[in-house]
């Protein structure tokens, strides 16, 4: 029938072999000379080695430390298509390096990690982060993510961000904060479902409740979680610490139970599981995100013809693209700019709201007025990386972030 | 009175503040449009990702994997400045990979790594080590060295390199060959004096040893290095396997008792300590390698004053430098092209006699003959990355080590 998603698949593969690599070295300084050599190289270099052995903080103004971010995966969770090691997982996080450098100017290098163990892992990323400003863990799957990424941002003096997580979540939180606006209703008062309790819903709901949301259900494979209920037995560390501030009335049941007098529905979980009837049983101005990939929970017109009055998904070909490029280039510019030492919740929280703010200003990159079409910025507006990095920078230094 | 050093220095930090980096990540895929982004990043990476998991080598040809070499370093021997910490060496590390990308396209990185300790030292770039198709290991102490190179080796299947010891050995290598060529004696029959039994030291008498010499003295602080001799209690296991293998007759005694009677001498030591008497007593058409820096071991001039016909350095203001400028780009450029599993002995030795040979012809890059002040090709020379590169390559198929 449709044949796109092969033929987008073949010339991708056609595009990756012919690029050999997304990415390259550029030499800033000139090496076509014996003068040239002995300022970039010996024995001029010295004199740079010399100032930083004095004064560690000239890193950050005689190297490229300043600038530059790994992306660290140990390919335990590619996209959608799982655990498929490291190596595989290359590609995308080479793109993700090209994202960097695209919308943000940050030169991010991939690091693939040989190893699932997370002791080896936080012990491997701890040992190499004097070479980067910012570690950008990247697919690397839950529950090991929470803890490989808080140990790490314990144990180092620059951000750590797992853009799975936080990323997806900002940009959600962010997409919330205007669909509720779209709707008339506001956080404090909105009940939201999230389905899919990974490494991204957990984040989301952290988010949301960072926002200021006080009526979140969150729903996982064993239906709604709740203090004491049977399925605290099958929850993570992150999870039950989640219940802990989440579902204040301790409502029992499944994904449908949940989604009834609901005024708003996020899934990251998997495809189809949400019927027109489900969306049918919330309450009316019904926001609907359907970030499931490629297959959303519901499709769009679904959800619309079902009642829902704003409709995102993760996908391009829609409206309303919850797309985490929105936040990560903006978010370590900001935190480079500032030399912040961790990426912390006001700076995640200050990233949601300009993201929100934008798309209710109209340009040239994002030509529409907010509405239910129109809640977050378009990813090629070219206001956002520098509205985050801004606003994220103001946060690191309003609650002692960052160092300079 | 001579206030040269001093600006060089000072051109060398204005140049280093203005470059904030010698390096930076450039893009080879576009990100400018939903279409370029669908074949880079998401939906279409996946193709390249899923054909990687089912066969591990496409990854040589889908990323840039077979073209990436890691610079590692814990900063604990930087130049001649000793353990100045990894931050500090960072400078070095990033001209490093300047020369890698302007000598022979290769894209180098350099991994800095916040431990001495050897285990975690290797431990830790065995587990980065399927990002890179090659390790270069950069000043790191001796004797530590030798221990890190030879598990990371015995570990991987990627070249792994430690160019102090290597690089500078194999172009001292193909120095020798060509200085005994113009003082009409063979490797097999000249005596030769090493001293400075650091990782450069032992590297090359190992390569000298390779490369046919039988009559080899070597000499550290303690004297002549001797199977026997009370200075076997101040050996390291790499000192000590060499001190089975040199020194036949058994001499003992200091520097100059060394050198009495030689044919040549190699200095990796210290400036100042070589006199114009002790290079007197050498052995007609004396070869003088004095390779100290900034200050050598005896200067050009004043070796040549006591009857030397071969004098080299590592500087770039005489004739004859040692520079393995000349090694590294090549011998990566060449390891890569091959998919070599190892840097094995063939392609070291191959790359000394490829390096002597070229020298032997005259080009536009190295407009003279063979002689007395021309022994090397000059490091700008166009030639010599590509012939480095194919010698490695060729030794590197007919020895078993290469995959492709």
């Amino acid at each position: 029938m449709d044949n796109k998603p092969a033929s987008i698949a073949e010339l991708a593969l056609k595009a990756h072999a012919d690029w050999r690599g997304k990415l390259e070295i550029a030499p800033r300084a000139r090496a076509d000379s014996a003068e040239s050599l002995a300022l970039a190289y010996t024995p001029g270099v010295a004199a740079a080695c010399l100032a930083i052995k004095d004064d560690p903080s000239k890193a950050y103004e005689l190297t490229r430390r300043w600038n530059t971010v790994a992306v660290v995966t140990d390919g335990s969770a590619v996209l959608g298509l799982g655990d498929i090691g490291p190596q595989a997982g290359m590609p995308v996080m080479e793109g993700k390096c090209v994202l960097f450098k695209a919308f943000a100017d940050v030169d991010a290098f991939p690091i693939l990690i040989g190893t699932k163990d997370a002791d080896a892992i936080v012990e491997t990323v701890v040992n190499i982060a004097g070479t980067f400003g910012g570690i950008n863990l990247e697919d690397i799957s839950s529950p090991r993510c929470f803890d490989i990424e808080r140990r790490l941002q314990a144990a180092l003096d620059i951000p750590v961000f797992h853009d799975d997580q936080h990323g997806t979540a900002i940009v959600v939180g962010a997409a919330m904060i205007n669909a509720l606006r779209v709707a008339g209703k506001s956080m404090d008062s909105a009940r939201i479902v999230i389905n899919g309790m990974g490494a991204a819903g957990c984040a989301i709901a952290r988010r949301l409740l960072s926002l200021g949301a006080q009526d979140l259900l969150l729903v996982d494979r064993y239906g709604i979680l709740a203090r004491g209920a049977e399925s605290e037995l099958h929850m993570h560390g992150e999870q039950a610490a989640l219940a802990l501030t989440t579902n204040p009335g301790l409502q029992r049941g499944s994904l449908s139970d949940a989604m009834r007098g609901a005024d708003a529905f996020i899934g990251v979980s998997a495809g189809n599981i949400v019927s027109k009837g489900m969306v049918a049983s919330m309450n009316p101005g019904a926001v609907v995100f359907a970030m499931a990939n490629p297959t959303p929970e519901i499709m769009p017109d679904d959800a619309k013809a079902a009642g829902a009055l704003v409709v995102g998904t993760g996908r391009s070909d829609y409206p309303n693209q919850v797309n985490n490029v929105l936040c990560f280039p903006g978010m370590f510019r900001g935190a480079l700019d500032c030399r912040a030492r961790e990426i912390n919740e006001p700076m995640k929280r200050a990233a949601s709201i300009a993201l929100a703010e934008l798309a209710c200003q109209s340009s040239p990159g994002s030509p529409d007025k907010l509405g239910p079409e129109n809640i977050l910025p378009r990813p090629f507006d070219p206001r956002v990386g520098k509205a985050v990095a801004e606003a994220v920078c103001r946060a690191a230094r309003e609650s002692g972030a960052a160092r300079i």
